[in-house]
């Protein structure tokens, strides 16, 4: 497997890093379609946001490097694929106080693009609600940094028949699924969760509020219940590997209309920002 | 430095460690006197303990692998020094869940033993409260797991002064401090945290409470308040490196007492369970 540790070939990185330490790290996973990085300006700018808030500030040298070696890679992988960008607080030492300066790691990694059931587009996934509560920890929220222990007892616990499962906050408000975004459809507007105390914000989350914009649909960021859920004349989970993907069952309810994610899913499709399959 | 990587001399480990990708892992700091682990069994049985939450048990054969190598850099180390031992779920390439089987992978590095103040123990801390509150995660408390960014953004938080720093829940409870324990002492009686949602329960909290119970004083497992520690007739915080340090300010009160404590640290350094310094 090709992997770059900051520009150089290698399999392995330092056993001290303080991403191995004490989880000090963001990451992006970015899909790779023809050769090119699709969404990979949004990407960045999520990864930076978040190297900032968790004490790791990215030089321009530093980000001109990472996007010329996430370029590279994208040349050499077998089409699609899955290009891995992990940037630490590099070595420092033990102990919580970050370096000064920090001098950050970056680790860039080329993956098989997973093979989805087609099913999951034409006919809809299977949505199951995780017993796992999302802690709320507001400067962390939104970011997709390295403490993924939640997602990860979650993912655990998914029962046989899920494709997906919910993700609730200890005040049971609807967050997002393990490894997606949510969306529902009311009445012909979007409505998808606050994630100003937990949570990921998906760059496919952004891309489709977008898109539906474009469209003419209404996004509402709002609080949502499993009530909600139950209500909605359609849901779909979204993240950039998979587009999206709607859901067919939740709870007690089969969702009939396709309406708006058959639509934002077309346009996935037209402007290339995920690999065909 | 030396650092053994599942039994193998190197400075490097693999760049797609689950440890590194997700943060699944748990992690243990011991101290070391005399070429001995002190109270390395506690360590060990919680670092157990913890690995089995996070979905990854740990099998007699690796155990006595581990704790071979343990006292192997015990016996080599400069004395005193400090073993970090870091179980992680291995390699199992990208995406949440769990491989199975999992194949843990250990890492142990020996490091300087911190040149902790004198003064710290004669005179007592600085201690400050953070703003940075710990997140709610029933599952995961109490375990000194790898998701560390909570302490990270907590140090560094840090006002100069402050020699450590409370850490609140989002209700306002008095958890912990950022890398010890926290013990308060009213009318004779030791008051320490409830770790039922949060926080790290120390292998020193549970010698200290054990050690207090021995020379006749009761400790009580509470929810604590701000009030609770500026009421407090005597406060101290502890964790496996420093023993225990009294606190000298917190808030607006300078602390007197030292009855409790300095009986505490004597019993520390009579069983020598931390090293001479």
């Amino acid at each position: 497997m090709l992997i770059l540790v900051n520009g150089e070939e290698t399999q392995q990185t330092s056993a001290l890093d303080r991403g191995l330490l004490y989880g000090q790290s963001v990451f992006e996973t970015v899909p790779i379609a023809a050769q090119s990085l699709l969404l990979w300006e949004a990407h960045l700018n999520r990864l930076v946001a978040g190297a900032t808030v968790i004490g790791v500030p990215l030089s321009p040298d530093f980000l001109a490097d990472l996007s010329r070696e996430a370029h590279s890679i994208a040349s050499q992988c077998e089409d699609p694929a899955v290009l891995r960008v992990t940037v630490t607080a590099g070595q420092g030492g033990r102990g919580y106080l970050t370096p000064d300066p920090v001098q950050p790691t970056r680790i860039l990694s080329c993956h098989p693009y997973p093979q989805y059931p087609v099913e999951h587009y034409d006919v809809g996934i299977t949505l199951g609600v995780s017993d796992i509560r999302l802690a709320t920890q507001p400067p962390l929220a939104g970011i997709k940094h390295g403490n993924r222990l939640e997602q990860i007892l979650a993912r655990a616990q998914w029962q046989a028949e899920w494709h997906e499962a919910l993700l609730l906050d200890l005040d049971l408000n609807v967050v997002e699924a393990t490894q997606s975004n949510v969306f529902l459809v009311q009445n012909g507007v979007l409505l998808t969760p606050e994630l100003d105390r937990c949570g990921v914000a998906g760059v496919m989350r952004d891309y489709l509020i977008a898109a539906a914009q474009s469209i003419g649909v209404d996004t509402q960021i709002v609080r949502l219940s499993l009530s909600d859920v139950e209500a909605a004349d359609e849901v779909f989970v979204s993240n950039s590997l998979i587009g999206l993907w709607p859901v067919e069952r939740c709870l007690s309810r089969h969702y009939q209309s396709r309406e708006i994610s058959s639509k934002l899913l077309k346009i996935l499709q037209k402007n290339e920002v995920i690999p065909n399959h």
